[in-house]
């Protein structure tokens, strides 16, 4: 399912990458949140320009392709955000880019990728489609490179700039950090960002195959009939092995949360944070919320995307269930 | 109406202003956004802890109070924001604080304010009562210092602070700073703070008292029967002659937006920014969205607050009118 990757992902590499992200873009705001009398800390990455964290791993990778590779272009698989990550950084280096998302990504997240110039080739995620093989397949055809969206020692190493940018906001390293988990990606990159940290990574209910991989020792996957989850960014079936190699040596057990927890926590952040957060982007924001994770004032929660459709999200505000 | 202020805003007063605010708060995002093919940059004040600049005026009022006067503690008037603002200050300080606020503010603003400790004293706004006058009583009963919304030199001065901030995030003046404008003290804070920035001011339609005062040299006032609006925080009957003396110097002429325009400034926000806007602290974008303001690459919109309640906004963001 993944193929063999060149190297592994380093401290060294978080750091190259944290040079290359504070050229381009400004440190997304860390704001002050009190939780039952604790103020913790929110990164809000849904402020990147793109609307979620992926443009940081997208950067680090395609800046760092040869001349010949990005002649060639990319190849990128996603429910949305990494595909706006890759489309972006694709359209500033002038590099063509082709995105495998699946046909029932929310519609903003397939228009902004279209937007920014991606080809979009739609896969039938219900149906059980290989999306991976679909790409690999593109990369074979076309010589392209594969940018996967968590796979890759590139896009830890980028997703893991957030964690520099962390601790240079609190003026030390973090104490525990509460992450939104689909593949592994940003959480395995902040394990390397900021080693003496406590990563925890928060899944949706029934997609808590981390968790389960974090508990046995070995990768696991989701089950054969996994729940509906509005979680769509974070709805991944499994990790791979070049994240779980840095995840079971770093991370803590994992949580999982709820949808009516997820959007008590999209409420909370547009009641008290006036920012908008997609459902996979609220998921450790919610596992705060609920009591799930420990807090104290070091404590960072990520907010890691913000693409969400106005009904969707007007949905989310006026359901309190 | 207004009781004579003591002294006149300078601009040295605002850079003394942003000293004490860079030390308290960390700077507020200035993101880019594309209108019609042109860069400009929106400053998102709505990501303050209060969720609106109105706290750069109250802090520097307030540290500004004598011994005895923090003692006897303050009055405001406020439709929401500013109430926020004076109560966060106070509570820092350990200020009484009572707020005269109307009775049909947003829920949102009403339970803020009382959750920051501060005293609230309702008033009917649609039946017409004046609230300075209700203001100054209690401030003559208590032996207070009234903190006005606008018509205040520290006020004035404290908001001019986030002109400070967005010349050091631009690394230069702005050409074009395009502000909400209820009262005029942002507008004539940010005339002191970048003196070579044309200033425009934006209102509701039919609320545009300081267009016609500017158009006619002379502090007008709304009519008798002025239509509703949705921008509650910028609903205010006329400035005052400390803010014109400044803006009828410094700034352009005024434009107006409606419901309609302010609407698409909130959807817009949401989909692009990812940042919640209340309808008063949507109208600099909406006039830059509807083409009525000049754009350039220098050119600034202010976003001034995201206090909305849930179902209003649910309401703008499906409501394409």
């Amino acid at each position: 399912m993944f193929r063999e990757s060149p190297r592994e992902p380093t401290q060294d590499g978080v750091m190259r990458a944290a040079g290359k992200i504070a050229a381009l873009l400004p440190p997304t705001p860390l704001l002050p949140i009190d939780i039952g009398g604790t103020r913790i800390h929110a990164k809000c990455d849904n402020l990147q320009p793109i609307g979620a964290f992926k443009i940081r791993g997208a950067w680090h990778r395609l800046t760092d392709l040869t001349p010949k590779e990005r002649a060639a272009g990319v190849v990128a698989v996603s429910s949305g955000n990494h595909a706006q990550g890759v489309a972006w950084a694709a359209r500033e280096l002038g590099i063509a880019a082709a995105i495998v998302m699946p046909a029932n990504a929310p519609r903003v997240k397939l228009d902004a990728t279209r937007a920014l110039g991606a080809e979009i080739i739609l896969y039938d995620r219900a149906g059980g489609e290989d999306r991976d093989a679909i790409a690999n397949a593109l990369c074979d055809e076309r010589g392209r490179t594969l940018v996967h969206a968590y796979a890759d020692p590139w896009v830890i190493e980028g997703q893991g700039t957030m964690g520099i940018e962390i601790a240079a906001q609190l003026g030390r390293e973090p104490s525990h950090i509460i992450v939104c988990c689909g593949g592994g990606g940003l959480a395995a990159g902040l394990a390397l960002a900021c080693p003496s940290a406590a990563i925890h990574p928060v899944e949706p209910e029934g997609w808590d195959d981390v968790a389960r991989s974090l508990a046995t020792g070995e990768i696991q996957r989701v089950g054969p009939n996994p729940p509906r989850t509005i979680c769509d960014s974070i709805q991944t079936p499994s990790t791979a092995p070049i994240n779980f190699r840095v995840l079971r040596e770093r991370a803590s057990p994992g949580v999982t949360v709820s949808d009516a927890e997820v959007r008590a926590a999209q409420r909370f952040a547009f009641a008290k944070l006036q920012v908008v957060v997609e459902p996979g982007g609220a998921a450790a924001l919610a596992a705060a919320l609920a009591g799930k994770v420990p807090l104290d004032e070091w404590t960072v929660v990520t907010i890691t995307g913000g693409n969400t459709d106005a009904d969707a999200f007007a949905r989310s505000l006026l359901t309190d269930e």
